[in-house]
């Protein structure tokens, strides 16, 4: 039939492919092909649900991209939502506005990209034991655009909300923060993607074009009840901390050492201050930032294991409605204020 | 704070005003301004989800969109898909790429046209007991995207499915086909909006911009166990008929002469030939197409009450393997095959 038809079938095919059965996946009752998904529910447990946009030439560059990384980001972003309410990642729909240039059929790679993008998706979705189970594609006039729904689940009540955060509790960081950034500025300035290598540039780049959520990560911390509050850092660590702050109606203050900025930062041979603000208030990290009581940090970096970092990097305060929520440390000065910039997507 | 965060709380504060209060609505456990929206589950019961993209350019024109009106329909094409498996549509997602142009700030009337926007958004969420839970914003860099998200339910097992046409049901449609087609021919033609008139022209018209979903005659159909197969109306009857047969493994007789055509079709000035065929192909109709027992033709007219149209037009017969799994018959004459053909995103 039609080249639209054609194309969900593919992703049908190559979805049954990936192992993803309909028939042995459980409450999973209906896929790709109706009007609707049909799932099945059990009482005792809730549905999570998250939507990202990505829009070409606003979150991405097709002259950058690595196809296979894109597919790769447009799950990865939503899975982090997921894990960022300690819940268990297990549905995906996904969206696609396809702009000329790349309509398969017409001899121009568009073939070849599709199969690298869906190869990444699926990778990533298979890694995590997630099932494609709809979607809606449409031609577009221009910018190519992603909109990446992730459904999931967690334990009646388990839901781990931005607004948990208590006075006297520890907040933690997974990983790395501001590598993501970094990576963006290396490929404005022309770098690029280079599987082969395995330096720092590549790294960032890698940070920014195909991040790692904290999937199982995130699905150990729901389930242990341990945790205060959770979010992801995908607008900055400072914004991220202040959306915490702000629904627990809490204050914060960080210690600048502990923070775990990327060794990847020094590439881009920043003074310390800026090199700090960038870390702060860079993107796209992945990450995840929680709070939870200093008594059980033990039970948390076992739940991290030897593989994931794990930083402590400050401490939940009274809210002191006259000052910033946010004060940040420096070695032994006086705390200070911390400015709140973060990504705004209309600000540009 | 930002625009970006302006604008998600003036839409959380809207949806408050709806009247849509997290509080009070069963199973909505967490609603807008979390990293996920959360829902309660309940055994015995199915969620139903959907998602539709709609492209400036592709989908609509700024140039003849009633802003109020796109806000509707953007739910409108969504609630048919959850109506046309008999579920009962509960919760929305939005997601909205939006080009410089509207971008609130500048004066430029963005500010208006989203007010009207929401107010056709949250009119008809109103009117069916729906609440937005949660969604995305992205400026983009030209044309608009909406990315419409809805959830629903239905009890286990009562979802209908294009696959369950039985060999002897008889075929049924609600309203009228044609009119969407119809009114984007008008609007292409130069003719727009115009609220004050109740002319042929402007139910066409109103049809494409502002379709009513069938979703309280899709939900009893659903829990009355007595339909069949069931799709709607979107990509014009021939082919989502063509959806119902083939899934099913069938195939129909149309009678010609019971097709509920628009009468505004006449304003078109077509040959019968081409009327028939814009009848047929035209899409974006968002009635509900389903098949059930002859048998119970008095109580689906009993469903549908004395405002809904319900029209029988055919039957589903064996699935005749050497020909046309549709046939139309036009008067005495002996059937001939239908050609099936749609509305493909790819073609254009």
């Amino acid at each position: 039939m039609s080249g639209e038809f054609n194309f969900i079938e593919k992703i049908r095919r190559r979805s049954s492919q990936s192992g993803q059965r309909p028939a042995v996946i459980p409450d999973l009752h209906l896929g790709i092909g109706d009007d609707t998904a049909v799932l099945g529910e059990e009482s005792g447990r809730e549905t999570l649900i998250t939507v990202d946009l990505l829009v070409e030439e606003v979150d991405f560059r097709l002259d950058y991209a690595v196809p296979r990384w894109l597919g790769h980001k447009a799950l990865a972003v939503s899975l982090s939502d997921i894990a960022a309410m300690g819940g268990d990642p297990r549905f995906a729909l996904l969206t696609l506005g396809i702009p000329p240039s790349l309509i398969s059929g017409e001899r121009n790679g568009a073939e070849h990209f599709w199969e690298e993008f869906f190869d990444g998706y699926f990778e990533l979705a298979e890694r995590h034991g997630i099932t494609l189970i709809g979607g809606d594609i449409s031609a577009v006039p221009a910018q190519m655009t992603i909109d990446s729904i992730v459904m999931g689940h967690s334990r009646k009540g388990h839901a781990v909300r931005r607004s948990g955060a208590q006075q006297g509790q520890a907040i933690y960081v997974t990983g790395e923060i501001g590598a993501a950034a970094t990576g963006l500025r290396l490929l404005f300035a022309g770098e690029r993607a280079n599987q082969s290598e395995r330096c720092l540039v590549q790294q960032a780049i890698r940070a920014q074009l195909a991040p790692d959520p904290r999937v199982e990560f995130g699905r150990r911390l729901g389930r242990s009840g341990l945790v205060g509050a959770m979010i992801d850092v995908s607008d900055g660590l400072a914004q991220d901390l202040h959306h915490i702050c702000n629904e627990s109606r809490v204050g914060a203050v960080i210690d600048a050492g502990e923070l775990p900025v990327a060794p990847c930062l020094d590439l881009l041979g920043l003074e310390q201050a800026q090199r700090l603000a960038l870390a702060l208030e860079g993107g796209e990290d992945y990450e995840l930032l929680f709070t939870a009581a200093r008594a059980v940090e033990d039970q948390l970096r076992e739940m991290a294991g030897p593989d994931l970092r794990l930083s402590r990097i400050g401490t939940i305060v009274d809210q002191d409605s006259g000052n910033s929520a946010i004060l940040i440390r420096q070695g032994d000065e006086h705390p200070h204020p911390l400015k709140v910039r973060g990504y705004d997507h209309f600000s540009r």
